[in-house]
């Protein structure tokens, strides 16, 4: 293990996080809250922290896979723990293991709350509380494009998650790339903001609701999250950015080059906007009879939809209230998730699209034991290396979903709460059912349930594999 | 298609059917029950149907794999399909279709009811239900023999499903691993019967509970199922019993054959007694409080420990009311069920060992990108072919679970009853939780939720494969 590298690296990170805490200070100065001091100390700590850490430079800079997954679990670890630091301070979330929670929640762009009031934070604590969210799905853009740079084993770990054209493709420069897909987050995340204000969303308002959708997190800045915001014009801005964001991001890429065949043909982003649509027109028939038309059944559901899938978890109507059919549906897009290349959670579109398309083959070879067939996504061949990968991580995400399901079941709570409370936070979702539902928050879980769900968040967001490693005796082993 | 060999084939099952009518037929008249016209309208009507369907020898015997997957769906239907005849035609289970649901869930040694008090029926209606259990007990040892001997792609099923030491090399003669296969299972059943009755249960409560355990069916002629027995010798038989034909039944061969180390060596049951073991021990501690005494708590958390992992599904005490851990611990042993190459249903322990071994190969590599490991089972290497096979299964899995949840969840009862009653079936267990728990039925479903739920049972039976091969359009078109 590389240890002058990762403590440099470390030091970094910290450095980074001292400079984004400027953002919530200023806030907080605007607004004339007091508690904008405990920014000003974490962001004092964090930057001492930092300077010392990168004060050496490190012996060696060679990283290996090892290396790369120690250093992007903790780096995601620390970050949490320092930005739990001024909501615990401020004594806004009086318990640190909460504020932890939340932060997690945040940066994992999860947006599961231990917060039963969310309006009686400070704005400044609810601007950071957002920009969590928006920082973190920054994050695992530049996590993607790492993995592609580390080369070897970590290229075969993103070619399980991305497994469309990877990202590397793009430009051959990792810098370049990381620019142009920080330039896409950024333009659509202040697009989001102009159209919200036009249709009368306050500024602040609108800066959150879109950190929250850009992350694909889903904090809310108001108890009733977008139900707040009663505007139909509004809510339906939300709902289509939230599907945008769920969109791999090389889509945009292809279109930004006017490579308009290419972008069509990525079979991903087809396979989840069909899902989409069939989920909306099932719900919304199977929720007719609880609103005053089809157009207030088709707006709810499709907003209920988008936020589930993309992993977001906003929500403008309580579907823990709809019928078994809807909330069940809603359950599986949980764990069906997003596109691969986009800030959503979940198990990914594509992963699903390729196991479907390995048992059809299966299927064909039972009927026709002659045949030779060779898997194939959007044109290219899919490697066995690639299967493999993907079929060892649906093995991994249900064993980590047993596991926590099992460590959490101590609590007793009922069967569903104990169960969604898992899928919602392993999937970075936010919301689940029954008491983790829209209307419920994950305040009613012990200290040990909540440590669970909480690197359950970080196991999710950082696609199983990093977080298993890290926890693995066999890492820290010298050989 | 070779239908003259097809047609032949079902005609040879009828009268196999007919023959063990005889059975239920001489207990009605031993308690000189009206109803047993009813098992000889029955034979009649199966025998002629067998007798006009084998009077003309097949124009050719080949089958193919595909011949063979519509042969054993289809004989699973017909065979639920007249067995049923007999408690409509007494009026004891008056909709054909509920009679139906009940002989499926015998025949596929589910154990699921409609029945709301099991004490209303007749002697002779009990003894078949509960002899469905066993005859589909056996049938399943046979049709992996069958598999065995298809060759071929069959081979490859098997061996998804058998990986440890396959049936066909027991020894070379398919006729004589039958017979020996057949006579542990008979010796077993036999040595049940009669440690119930020196343990003073009646012989007709003996011979159904037997065949009820040989099967890992689970149907009980007691509305209370075996809680009706209160003695811990006769709940303590039972369980040992149902742990016992969980078992892959090559290692009684192997025992027979005096090679203990060979059994021994068989890691899958290993690790299905581990799991056993602990599953027990956890469950006990869970629940100790709700039981005078400890002895007591780990004599029911055994009991439901081995009726859920075998798949029986007999009940001693109602586990829905246990807390949510020990709850959670046995829907996923309902999931994970018995030994492949036993009379158990679920998705296998063997599919599990391999699975987490294939993940812990791969995650070797992650960090270890050069070595190279060939992934072994009891000594053998297991191949590419069979791992794929495995993956693909539980692929299939989740998906006819997913899909057959939505479908009975337009029934609207709670979630945990909706989930757990696919569960339940999908695995060949019998009861679920919530509304059909320990003390609960199904009579509670609608007709297409029922229809649903015993396709499931024949799903789940069958190992996925053969019924989904029926359903699928490719599989009758002429090529």
């Amino acid at each position: 293990m590389n240890y002058s590298m990762l403590r440099y690296l470390f030091g970094v990170v910290l450095l980074i996080e001292a400079a984004f805490l400027a953002l919530p200070l200023v806030v907080s100065v605007i607004y004339w809250e007091s508690s904008g001091i405990c920014f000003l100390i974490t962001m004092a700590v964090a930057g001492i922290l930092g300077f010392l850490l990168t004060r050496w430079k490190p012996a060696r800079r060679d990283m290996y896979a090892r290396e790369g997954f120690v250093f992007t679990s903790v780096a995601w670890i620390v970050i949490s723990l320092i930005g739990a630091v001024p909501f615990t301070l401020s004594g806004q979330i009086p318990s640190y293991l909460d504020a932890v929670f939340e932060t997690v929640s945040g940066f994992t762009t999860t947006g599961a709350s231990i917060l039963t009031d969310v309006e009686a934070l400070d704005n400044g604590m609810l601007f950071w509380r957002s920009f969590t969210h928006w920082l973190g799905g920054m994050g695992i853009l530049v996590f993607m494009l790492a993995l592609v740079n580390m080369g070897g084993q970590a290229n075969h770990l993103l070619r399980a998650e991305s497994p469309g054209p990877t990202v590397s493709k793009m430009v051959p420069n990792m810098r370049k790339s990381t620019a142009i897909l920080y330039g896409i987050y950024i333009a659509m995340t202040v697009l989001e903001v102009i159209l919200l204000c036009l249709g009368g969303m306050p500024l602040f308002d609108s800066l959150c609701t879109s950190f929250g959708t850009a992350g694909t997190g889903g904090f809310g800045i108001k108890n009733a999250s977008m139900g707040a915001y009663p505007s139909y014009y509004l809510q339906g801005v939300v709902s289509v950015f939230m599907v945008l964001f769920g969109i791999n991001f090389n889509v945009y890429f292809f279109i930004l080059m006017k490579k308009y065949a290419m972008a069509w043909r990525n079979s991903e982003v087809r396979v989840y906007l069909a899902i989409i649509a069939a989920s909306t027109l099932v719900i919304t028939v199977n929720i007719l009879n609880l609103f005053p038309s089809v157009l207030d059944a088709l707006h709810h559901a499709f907003f209920a939809v988008a936020s589930i899938i993309t992993t977001t978890g906003f929500s403008t109507a309580d579907f823990d209230l709809w019928p078994q059919l809807s909330r069940l549906i809603l359950v599986m897009l949980m764990v069906v998730g997003a596109c691969a290349g986009s800030t959503g959670g979940g198990v990914k579109v594509s992963r699903m699209v390729i196991l479907y398309r390995v048992l059809s083959s299966e299927l064909h070879k039972l009927l026709h034991p002659r045949s030779v067939k060779v898997l194939t996504l959007d044109g290219k061949a899919v490697s066995r290396e690639t299967i493999q990968g993907i079929q060892s991580y649906m093995t991994l995400y249900f064993l980590i979903a047993v596991g926590s399901m099992l460590l959490v079941s101590l609590d007793n709570h009922d069967f569903v709460t104990t169960v969604t409370s898992v899928v919602a936070t392993l999937n970075n979702i936010g919301p689940g059912l029954s008491l983790v539902g829209p209307t419920g928050n994950f305040s009613i879980f012990s200290a040990p349930a909540k440590i669970v769900l909480a690197l359950d968040m970080l196991f999710g967001r950082l696609e199983l594999f990093p977080m298993l490693i890290l926890l693995m005796p066999s890492t820290w082993r010298k050989n």
